[in-house]
């Protein structure tokens, strides 16, 4: 059977109290959820669904080189972020990765098939899990391809915008690709300092994943774009899987997402507010708690069981033992509606007896 | 600019009088179009399209295990069948292939990703693009995979059972993966004397792919699957691609579509009915039709240009020249309904002067 290695899992049969809710904590989606205006579009356009989506999924792309600032041909939209994860590997065949340690196990996931090998950047707890300018000492000439998480799941820590741009420049200067994975950033107060969307036209080498899936909660639908300025390398992406991988409704969920910013505004307030107090609260019950910029927090404690004990309760959170340079003593929670993070924190109250 | 290769564009800006429907006989859908039970099970469940997918597609597989009648472990799901496709040769990376020509171009565009060699059986207008045992001599101990569509896609000619059931025996005793693309195989009247579903379990070297996109008319829903007795072929499948490739919408519809059998029996009526009214038509005004037995029909016509005639009426077909081993004069139409069929009788008998 295949193994299941992600959060998001509340389609598995668990022992829970009868009468309790099940509360998603180990899957990072945006807590207003799916803005009207996307349910609007499913409905409108439920007649449309019968017919093959647009391969080149032009409206959609319209849209998001509006709003992202890039022109069209730098843009390739995938079923979900993790799609173009794939097709990216399918397409450039890197020999050998750079992945920083703990990441998305995807990137490796999707390195894998092409059978390319990897090296490790370790982050560790002694540093707080921050990537710092040590890293660059690691892309060699015989790194084709390097994947950088920022905000990185699942520390929720960011990485600063010239740090970004430094690695971009020595990966070109190795002739590597590197894959920068914004996905979370939307969710981050000051983009500004930490997206290089801005400076695309600067890397060719530079591809940056952006996905529709956790800032618009869109996650059941799947919808996810790449930026590139190398129009081949959107080109070879886009030729390495099949033509209609993004759906009819994905594509207009997306041109009515993407015009939703002031839900995107009122998003960042809310999230900050949240993971304020849910990060002071950890604290205050004594769990280590790291310093994330997103919508979830990684934290430490000792009870290894912690995730099992919340499930009665009615709660999932994501263990991370399952992540490269983690062990079962870190766990990674969303940052959820202010009512779903008091009853976290009181439940982990009762369970750590504090 | 990526290149659009396959019918269904209705999306492409196109010089067409004002007040003329568009009418798009290029992709070979339901024209039942999606039933009333699958719209619904979207609106019903739009809540819940927030949420990451299943991953296991663990409710649609139980449904499809109980409609096909073979182990749930038999089965993978997928983006459309065609992502499966692409996942088939990135998991088995054969090295030399056998497709037959004309045949749905996907095969050799999936192949070419893992720089699969391929070798053609033709199939020729002489003997009326049938496929016959002629074949077996192709498939020798070099060759890796085989894929077969039946019925055959662009000319809708079917393969009898027992023939599909030799091809895969002398593909096993050569060690090589058969697989028999059964999409469009439901709109076919007694699918028992060609579909090997049944057989499934006499050939671990078999995989059948099936699609919801074009019975149920979910196309731009995207749902597929592949059936195959072999667990670890169904495991490397599920491996070389994402996760969350098969949507929440997806899952759902196709639990709602599948228990539409009803609506499948009557699917199978009107398109027979259609057929005959169209094969009869295209013949009396010259056109030279080959046997179809699926939901479309393959013809030939001298005029190349006939697929931009038809424009002018608002009508899209599909022209054939890009099929490897087909050129200019042959075209492909979907049966749709009464009313649409006979626009296009009376169009072409405008355009040709008949």
């Amino acid at each position: 059977m295949h193994k299941l290695v992600h959060g998001g899992d509340i389609y598995s049969k668990r022992e829970i109290p009868e009468n309790t809710r099940l509360i998603d904590f180990s899957a990072n989606i945006n807590p207003l959820g799916m803005p009207l205006n996307v349910k609007t579009a499913i409905i409108d356009n439920i007649d449309n669904f019968s017919c093959y989506p647009d391969p080149l999924c032009r409206e959609l792309i319209k849209e998001i080189s509006e709003y992202e600032k890039v022109q069209q041909e730098y843009i390739v939209c995938g079923n979900g972020a993790d799609d173009i994860l794939y097709r990216i590997s399918a397409a450039l065949k890197p020999k050998r990765a750079l992945l920083t340690a703990p990441a998305f196990s995807e990137y490796e996931q999707s390195l894998k098939i092409t059978d390319c090998s990897i090296i490790y950047g370790y982050l560790s707890e002694s540093t707080g899990f921050k990537l710092d300018r040590s890293i660059l000492d690691s892309i060699t000439s015989d790194i084709d391809i390097m994947f950088l998480c920022n905000p990185n799941n699942p520390t929720g820590i960011t990485v600063q915008k010239d740090l970004v741009l430094k690695i971009a420049a020595v990966c070109k200067s190795n002739n590597a690709v590197l894959v920068v994975d914004e996905c979370f950033i939307d969710f981050v107060e000051n983009t500004d300092e930490y997206s290089i969307t801005d400076k695309i036209n600067d890397f060719d080498n530079v591809i940056v994943l952006k996905a529709f899936t956790k800032i618009y909660a869109m996650a059941g639908i799947r919808l996810g774009y790449a930026i590139c300025s190398d129009k081949a390398v959107i080109e070879k992406i886009y030729n390495a899987g099949q033509p209609w991988s993004v759906s009819v409704i994905a594509q207009k969920c997306g041109v009515a997402a993407i015009r939703e910013t002031e839900y995107v505004e009122r998003t960042r307030q809310i999230i900050k507010q949240n993971r304020e107090y849910l990060i002071s609260e950890l604290k205050l019950i004594g769990l280590k708690v790291f310093d994330s910029m997103a919508n979830y927090i990684f934290f430490k404690s000792e009870n290894k069981f912690l995730y099992l004990e919340l499930e009665k309760y009615g709660i999932l959170i994501r263990p991370c033992g399952n992540y490269r340079g983690l062990d079962d003593t870190y766990f990674r929670i969303a940052v959820k509606s202010r009512e779903d993070n008091e009853y976290l924190i009181e439940s982990l109250k009762q369970i750590l007896n504090r």
